[in-house]
């Protein structure tokens, strides 16, 4: 199943997505699950889907997307996870995955604008998957890791490269408002299955920039949240950013930033193709 | 002005403080301001405060604090922001402010126990300063910065400092549970007056390990408030966290780390005076 979160005539919604449709679930089971992420703290999504029968159906052409999560309680960025872009970037080897944070509000969704801020014109890609948690958990191990996935997405973790290196924390340019992609929906892991073998591809104006299969990450999913639960307890509806490959335009000689206009996509087998345009901040 | 969040008979709560005495706000403007982040955001604390004489009363004696904010949107910290510190850690000097995140979940109140999680000894103090932000704002030049301030709180960003050097990524040291003690309130600028000259002192058990006047910061409050809404919209609520002084624990010879049954304090002129238990987590 794939669930969607969105706006439609002004109002803020979720839904479960139905071949060219989504059946609007917010606006039937809005007093239980106002939104996607209270569906799956109430490990709810598969009684909730029942409901679509009797929900309105909107095309997904009349839909503003927005991110899956729209409200995370924290969103946590696996660094330097594929060995082709540590190596791209110069740093050592590592016995634990580098972390850093976003906060909501640096999120945009499907077939919006990523924003290129009007302090820089150094914005990059990083097309990435995203999991979310369902159950919560600390000090989860590698074993039982996956029971606490709720699925999977797309995410493109638009940088802001020279606030990145203003000291050593990433923080300030990974945080810009309307440059963290997060979609198109969320897939359920049943329907995700085996992640070792999909294909992520990031393209800018259909040029393939950044090309690995998921099995290529230095720490694996198991790893990535046993580690962030040994730090924090992680809630449903956080999302783990779970790291990019080789291919960042920062890296290249010239370097390739994003500019107005350009379309850039990330797309990963059976999970999504998620597509962003590229616009100067107003 | 003073106000505070607590929980009283196992309900949460904010209020003003009188004397001795919390003024329970929240229970008579709860349809209004459930908590003290939606009061500063709409920027009614001081007519919040005129329904003190109203509202029920309860000895400080009573309650259980809370974080000042406990569900801030974004908790900024800045670190190597005393010149004494940044000295003791060998770090080179920069032009911008060194930031990092806090996810809310992190955070613990006055009084309570700073929990050493079972994964570390390393557990570190770091008195400071926190500002939280009352009017948003985007590029917030430093003229205006000020008018931007809703209070000041002390804050002990307590630090595991093997998680905080696993990678070159602060993160995972700076978010375990209870961790960053926030209290005891919030003090408005007006009785606050000129921060320059305050003292600020952490204790342990008694003995000062930190000692310095807030005028000492490389990087002063306007200018990590310009900084900090470059890269990101600054909402009601949002805590900034200014940066600690010299003579953290991780840097002394042996390190000085907390362990269970010690008393830290940090303590702040006119701000007021942070206390808390360490223990182990169970």
């Amino acid at each position: 199943m794939k669930f969607a979160s969105f706006k439609i005539n002004g109002a803020t919604s979720w839904g479960l997505i139905d071949g060219n449709d989504v059946a609007d679930l917010g606006a039937v089971l809005r007093d239980k699950f106002p939104d996607l992420k209270s569906a799956i703290a109430a490990d709810a999504l598969a009684e909730a889907a029942k409901a679509a029968g009797k929900a309105a159906r909107h095309p997904l052409t009349a839909i503003t997307w927005l991110p899956v999560i729209p409200n995370p309680d924290k969103i946590l960025c696996i660094g330097l996870n594929y060995e082709n872009h540590r190596k791209e970037t110069g740093r050592t080897e590592v016995e634990h995955p580098t972390v850093f944070g976003r906060f909501a509000n640096s999120q945009t969704g499907h077939l919006t604008d990523i924003i290129r801020p009007k302090v820089s014109t150094d914005l990059d890609y990083e097309g990435e998957l995203a999991l979310v948690i369902g159950k919560p958990g600390r000090y989860i191990s590698k074993k039982d890791s996956w029971s606490h996935i709720a699925g999977y997405a797309c995410y493109n973790e638009g940088s802001v490269r020279n606030y990145q290196r203003h000291t050593h924390q990433f923080t300030p340019g990974k945080n810009f408002p309307n440059t963290g992609a997060f979609g198109p929906w969320l897939v359920t892991p049943d329907e995700a299955g085996d992640l070792g073998p999909l294909r992520l591809q990031t393209r800018l104006n259909g040029e393939v920039v950044q090309d690995t299969t998921i099995r290529e990450m230095i720490f694996d999913i198991p790893r990535q949240i046993e580690y962030c639960s040994e730090f924090t307890r992680l809630e449903p509806g956080d999302v783990i950013v779970t790291g990019t490959p080789g291919g960042v335009g920062s890296r290249r000689t010239p370097p390739l930033w994003m500019k107005p206009g350009d379309i850039v996509e990330v797309e990963i087998d059976r999970i999504g193709l998620l597509r962003n345009t590229i616009a100067d901040e107003k």
